[in-house]
């Protein structure tokens, strides 16, 4: 998960002869938590001086190199898996300059590169808890009686399902259309279709697995099902790799630039939105 | 649009002769306000006591027919539009046989067969409102000045902005989908995937209209812009043709329907949602 | 309804003589459509280059002095009210010095002192609107059969009423509150209360007119139930006096302000809101 | 938390000489997971035939009688409090008649008698929680700079913390309002205003949390502040003694019953509210 904290990426990547030398601290780096994890893609600035989109660079860093301290697990909500997000300084951690993927102040290209696909990966995976989420609903519901019929006759219930149900349908086709976009034009091109479905997804099933939690009572904040777990890690989704806000921002100055292109300026100065991440 | 009120669908047709004699009241006759409008396709019902789907037909009735008499135009909001709708009543009609569409007690079949096509139809209209209401809000805010900047650099217009664009573009691929589908299955087979583009074109226009309204001051609620105007007609659509909580009901039934074949009956028990709208 | 088209404060008041001179344009004067009404209360710019809370004063214009022409009356979603709202030119229009109210340069201090007063007294009758709404819901759903039972026994409009009676009385505690702080601390310290019950006031009204509406079918949307009027009026509420967004950056910057009293000045540099509606 | 497990008001209670003998199940026993709770208030049928309201009563049960088992303590989103919610079985479990609190059957009167004042004790905490995450988030959003410039001048922020403001202030009257017609006219004469505030005080404070959350980034979903932890908390009380639903249905059927004296059967026939939760 990319921090909202912004040193996460001052890290400091910096040439020593035949190596560099890394100094910094991250957090929520995802799969560190877990003793299968052998090997850190850093990302840190090679160059600060240079322009933002040449400042990073991005290098491989065996976990076991001197100077990595696994500060601690970061639980989310209260669930702390064995897999999860982890807080790491680097002091003075000297690995070969071999190790350096791509060219020095590359590390940008290389995230623009892999955040489009990245993001599809995850607004598909997303969409599978929410269908997951009504499913589980609609098993319940059917199942369970109140006031002497089943949970599935109240209006109230049944307008969670369609709503669910007309809401993943119109993410996934938003997605599909992304993907779509993304191989016919490119990346650069899709990027607002890819911001939008970062926006839509996650908050499509925040809404589906909520009724869903609702729908079961108390079995739906426990462990006794899924849905407290899926919520608590898509609800990560709405802040990781930009919060919602900034891509509401990305959406609407490109359709704002439809209709006022030599002033656009005016209300895009905020600067360039990638780095301020 | 469709009434609300029963008697609208009350309507006795009944054969003397090689006359149909035509008895009833009927509101929300589209376009019968209009000087154009000559001819009616009038639904009522040739035989009561048949089953439910065969008890209905069509009729032509020439509006010049002694007994028939355009009660009122209805107005919707404060529009009163110089084709819009009418409250007729039919006293002791009588037009020749030969006006029936197709059989006696085919009426039923001829609506559901162009109910679906006529929705799509509807909703294709609704999102272009949308998106022309879409347009204006950014024409204005790219425009308009307050606080010493352009209301397109507030962060909660840029929202408005994106949330338009998202929720359209979604509308759009949902109604393309449900359009694709009635091509390769039929009609039938789509009438979920048409009801779920039922409740969300409007719903979605009449969101990015009251933006655009806002946007817009003192203009929106006026006549100075299309939008008031727009919103009007618009809300209509989420009562005509079977209101909103009518095809959320459809939607969920269907999804309940793959978890619990055996026992749909419980919550499925209402009856025959056509003939109750 | 104050504009939010800045000429309609840009009026210019100049002395001659025994006499003002004013020209400028307003619109949305409520009331002037009446043949009732004689004598408006201008407010206009006696001194542009006084300190902002100082340029504003009222005086008295009969309508029927030369120079006034109501260019026209504003419709509100098609309602053309007849004591309604007009656009009105004034062109060297004189009036006598005593005209004026108050001194030069203290309209502003007019305006302020009565706006707590009115918005009190607007939210106290949207209010009224809205139990009307509530009220006309429940006897139409306790009344009408749809699926062979009362609506009223759907648990979708069931939840209309429970989340409009929720509502409603929220928010007119919060209008009793900020009437009892006005006679306790005056005008100016209950500023943000006033703000908070002109945002909350005209939405909870909306939301319950808009399911009466849904409610009542073609009913709700024609002449045949006042909520569709009622919809229309209480829409403009949202705009007149300050947009809802405005009153939410009254709110937020008085609640800021309690977290950094130093360095408020970043977050409201935007200058005197009351000037720039 | 009340289950919304039928088995949980199930337990049976046997007279048998100078004891009872309690068997049953039941979970979300709040602060059983403590070592510190040494003895449990049970709830269950001493007379399953007798009127609904007479069947329950209330009895002593040391934890430490033989055939008490804690099954398990249950997690909330991953929280595994060390005071928190547990599953306990009763098996053949035997106490001194003289446990019984009050009189067989009273154990409904008891409930019903502590129920209005617990609720309003519960939303009291609820509105301190969100008042809470309201300063933690303007403290943040006034520390915290993005794109040149700190959070706190965003409009959407602001937007955020207006809309506390006004929720929060509107809860806090209404449940003011509540305890103070719970003490002029009692319990049960005020019962719809506990139903509404049992909803809104949640729903306030899950709103108001989500958006602290969102302003911290990733320490808003982490337990570097205490933000996840209150939205588990509160996201329960949305399900404990009563969902939701059930207290919607509640405020709704007695606004509609001062429409329908005579014929509220046919919409409030769904039987005993109080005894199916």
């Amino acid at each position: 998960m990319a921090s909202s904290d912004a040193t996460n990426i001052e890290c400091s990547i910096r040439r020593e002869g035949d190596e560099y030398v890394i100094n910094g601290r991250k957090w929520w780096i995802s799969g560190a938590a877990s003793h299968r994890c052998k090997v850190a893609i850093l990302m840190g600035k090679t160059n600060p001086e240079a322009a933002t989109h040449l400042q990073q660079s991005m290098i491989l860093v065996p976990l076991d190199t001197p100077g990595v301290t696994i500060e601690r697990a970061l639980p989310v909500f209260g669930y702390q898996d064995r897999e999860g997000h982890c807080e790491i300084t680097f002091t003075d951690v000297r690995v070969p300059a071999s190790n350096l993927l791509g060219q020095e102040g590359g590390g940008f290209a290389i995230a623009q590169a892999r955040l489009g696909p990245g993001r599809i990966h995850h607004c598909m995976r997303t969409l599978g808890a929410a269908e997951r989420a009504l499913e589980l609903m609609c098993r319940r519901v059917v199942d369970r009686t109140a006031f002497g019929k089943p949970l599935a006759s109240q209006g109230v219930i049944q307008t969670w399902i369609a709503d669910g149900r007309m809401e993943i349908d119109q993410a996934r086709l938003l997605t599909l259309y992304a993907a779509w976009l993304m191989d016919k034009v490119g990346n650069k091109a899709a990027r607002t279709e890819i911001s939008a479905i970062k926006v839509v997804a996650p908050n499509v099933a925040l809404r589906v697995i909520d009724h869903a939690i609702q729908a079961h009572g108390g079995a739906g904040v426990s462990d006794d099902t899924p849905l407290a777990a899926m919520y608590a890690g898509i609800r990560t989704l709405r802040l990781a790799d930009g919060p919602d806000e900034v891509h509401r921002m990305v959406i609407a100055r490109r359709e704002l630039r439809r209709f006022a292109e030599g002033d656009a300026d005016t209300w895009t100065s905020a600067g360039d939105l990638g780095s301020a991440r």
